[in-house]
């Protein structure tokens, strides 16, 4: 791995220029990266539709999102408060002893490797969330480009490459390795002893193997794998009673969005039996076998969705309830498919609680509320949780409220899992399984809090210390002075 | 090991719980814990005298540092900004979709394991910063006793039992595990599935394997091992020249306080060779051989310090400089030690980079600035790092400054590492060794951090959501309301 050696060690010469780069010189970093892919234009588009399949309006709502995200992590900068400085000013005249000038803020903990998602060519690949957020926080990023989409990565590449050239950075900020070898370049990648962090979007497999890899190192180093999730689907009695058809609708939408290809998919739906589920169930039964068949990412994901369906509906006792009725018109197209199992198969079947990445969902029957709490406490961490229910429901049962809330990173009422907004209010991370580190989000700006750590300056000269722990103030931030925010 | 399972699923009971306690009511807890240890009086201090052989004075001081950390926390949760509320309201009108309502705080992990120091058998122990800050998170936390301060250790758990009853805890909220079987508890514990994340102080060997089992877990969880570090300091040229006799003085007396037991004691002093630094040696090398023997903590680290410093002054090159002269008086009292070694050897062999615990020092010869700099990027993780230098000369040397920033977590200005200060604005944990986790303090108001995660409420009725994020914001706390911190 001459050449992941030789990348690594120009990075680590960037890191020792990128560090000092002050916020505003990285901001214009960022968004001349968002110029450059939009300067690509729909030569980007169309080499991302030919090697993902994924419609025109989708990926150019990507691109939008990509860009989206860049200039969100500039206006970070720009704005500048998120180092979380804290001043706590000496006192000479403490008793027993004096108290010490301490000065503390977030600084970049050097080089992270990227690994980007099949499903998301731009937003969370090669300059998605992972780069955009490392590059903000003041590390320089190498990318793997992914094998599912390597034209599109290499051309994104380019962009953030000239856009570095263009605003002055050190050379070395930024790299992009061809997917070529796999497994032994990541492997190499995350085994450097210059590599610092990684991010990662996609399988469990892929995800928990880079995780153990780094876990493994001489000096081990922090993994975020974004590995997915079945994001349960609570259907409440009242709600459903009201509105059984209207949220058949909603999910039937949700669950065959993008072929069900969103690491949010509503995977698993839980409800109590009787006649209101009957009714939601037949309703989407009806809606899924009117579902058209649209082509999968690749031929890895669908023959990953196939498997993995099958395996499901092999399972004792597992009722297949409705398949798409309407013809295939490509090998690789995605069947949509719900399928229903009572509670007490649930709880005993651990094959049940896996990821069918895909337009498929799951429907669990409870007996009622009490076996419906020990189905949400059965199960494992979770991106998102949904409740539908009445408001009075949800105040009645604070049981169900507070299980869903502690096993998962956002929990959502009365709306479909699906769709992330790209904003400070965004946890985009849950407890194990779904990430390896469900104490950070990757989405929104705390992204980039992924990659930095607190380090502190004791009786620092005022005129040597960096501008966001100066005396005055000079880049005008929120910081916390003497135990009280201030700016 | 029937005893900690009884304990843990207790404490996952209590989790559910405690983590609905209100901040107002958790401080409450922290003030009773305070008030009980306080009410314990001079028995507590004659049993840790006894236990750890540390002076009176001493442990009055550890004592109040204790308590006074505990209020620390609580005033952080009557304060309540601690949980970093973020709010994105609604935007119904915005294209091409509309823009739902989002709402995002910090929320505990659940029980914490905590093992507790040696050198502080109160401020870094059963009920010190790893505890204080686990509880005041909403974590339950189990400890596990330290064997060399075990009744010390139970008195301090019964204080915590009493105010937890006395304040209307969950029960479960604390427990104490005895330290008998030594490490097979403490695997249990670590292994055991409730247990959501690990506090440790202590050795790397312990630190690490802690670590590791934690990561081979079905679900890994996070492990906060504060393993010590050798704390280097630079003693610039022109610093030395104007002032090496009071240098030598105020570092004769940081490198024996407390015996050498504390984990930012200055175990490597790096200078450039000449007129100054010889004066440094031999004035410190005076102080050294005056230093009275005194008893440490126990045989144990008795042996270790003996041990690791007879293997660094048996290795090449280098130079006992000075050995106490006054006679011990008690078998396991630790004798003050310098050596010294030039640069090229010290690059050269990775023993020299070891912790020696206790009253020792090594000293790097550089042959210049040049070398000097190559000796700091040689250098591992650090908890501290310290610049003894005049102002121009710290100006002069900026990759100085911001090679010693990289590898440590506070960088210190003429000024000794050893004293932590209990602030907003206090770093203790620095990169990998110095700790498992850089990124975060186990010292300070900060250290609540390590116990949380951050978790979203997507379109959540205002009325069912928790105190801290509902629109009125009824706690007065700092937010960040559509991307403006307001109060």
């Amino acid at each position: 791995m001459q050449e992941v050696n030789e990348v690594m060690l120009k990075s680590a010469e960037a890191f020792k220029q990128y560090r000092k780069v002050s916020g505003k010189q990285k901001a214009t970093f960022l968004r001349a990266i968002a110029e450059e892919i939009e300067a690509l234009g729909m030569d980007l588009i169309r080499t991302a539709m030919q090697e993902t399949n994924l419609p025109e309006g989708r990926l150019v709502g990507e691109r939008g999102r990509t860009t989206f995200q860049l200039k969100t992590f500039a206006d970070l900068l720009e704005e500048g408060s998120w180092v979380e400085a804290r001043i706590d000013t000496a006192d000479l005249h403490r008793q027993p002893i004096p108290k010490v000038d301490l000065r503390k803020m977030l600084v970049p903990i050097g080089t992270v490797a990227v690994f980007g998602a099949s499903n998301f060519p731009f937003a969370y690949s090669t300059a998605g969330g992972d780069t955009a957020s490392a590059l903000a926080a003041g590390c320089p990023v190498v990318v793997k480009g992914h094998p599912a989409h390597a034209r599109t990565s290499a051309m994104v590449a380019e962009a953030i490459l000239k856009a570095a050239q263009r605003t002055g950075m050190p050379d070395g900020v930024f790299a992009h390795l061809d997917s070529g070898d796999g497994f032994e370049v990541g492997k190499a990648l995350v085994m450097h002893p210059e590599t610092k962090a990684v991010g990662f979007t996609g399988s469990f497999t892929g995800g928990k193997a880079l995780f153990d890899m780094a876990n493994q190192r001489k000096e081990p180093i922090p993994v975020f794998s974004e590995m997915g999730s079945i994001n349960p689907v609570v259907l409440m009695p009242e709600k459903l009673s009201q509105d059984a058809e209207n949220v058949a609708l909603i999910y039937a939408n949700s669950i065959t969005l993008g072929v069900g290809q969103f690491c949010t998919n509503p995977g698993l739906i839980i409800g109590i039996e009787g006649e209101s589920l009957e009714k939601f169930i037949d309703v989407l039964s009806e809606e899924i076998e009117k579902v058209t068949p649209s082509t999968m990412l690749n031929a890895g994901i669908y023959k990953n969705y196939e498997g993995k369906k099958t395996i499901t509906l092999a399972q004792d006792h597992v009722i297949t309830e409705a398949i798409s009725k309407v013809e295939k018109t490509a090998e690789i197209q995605g069947t949509a498919t719900i399928a229903s199992v009572k509670a007490d198969t649930f709880l005993k079947n651990p094959t049940l609680n896996q990821e069918v990445f895909g337009p498929f969902s799951l429907i669990v029957k409870c007996q009622d509320i009490t076996q419906l709490t020990e189905v949400l406490e059965h199960l494992e961490g979770q991106l998102t949780a949904t409740l539908m229910a009445t408001e009075s429901e949800l105040g009645a049962n604070p049981e169900v409220v507070d299980t869903l809330r502690n096993i998962s990173g956002r929990l959502n009422f009365n709306n479909v899992p699906t769709g992330v907004e790209v904003c400070f209010a965004m946890q985009h991370g849950g407890p194990f399984p779904a990430s390896t580190d469900g104490r950070f989000t990757s989405v929104g700006p705390d992204a980039i809090k992924r990659f930095v750590r607190p380090a502190s300056y004791q009786s620092f000269p005022d005129s040597l210390l960096p501008d966001e722990l100066k005396q005055s103030n000079p880049l005008n931030i929120w910081r916390m002075v003497d135990n009280v925010f201030v700016k």
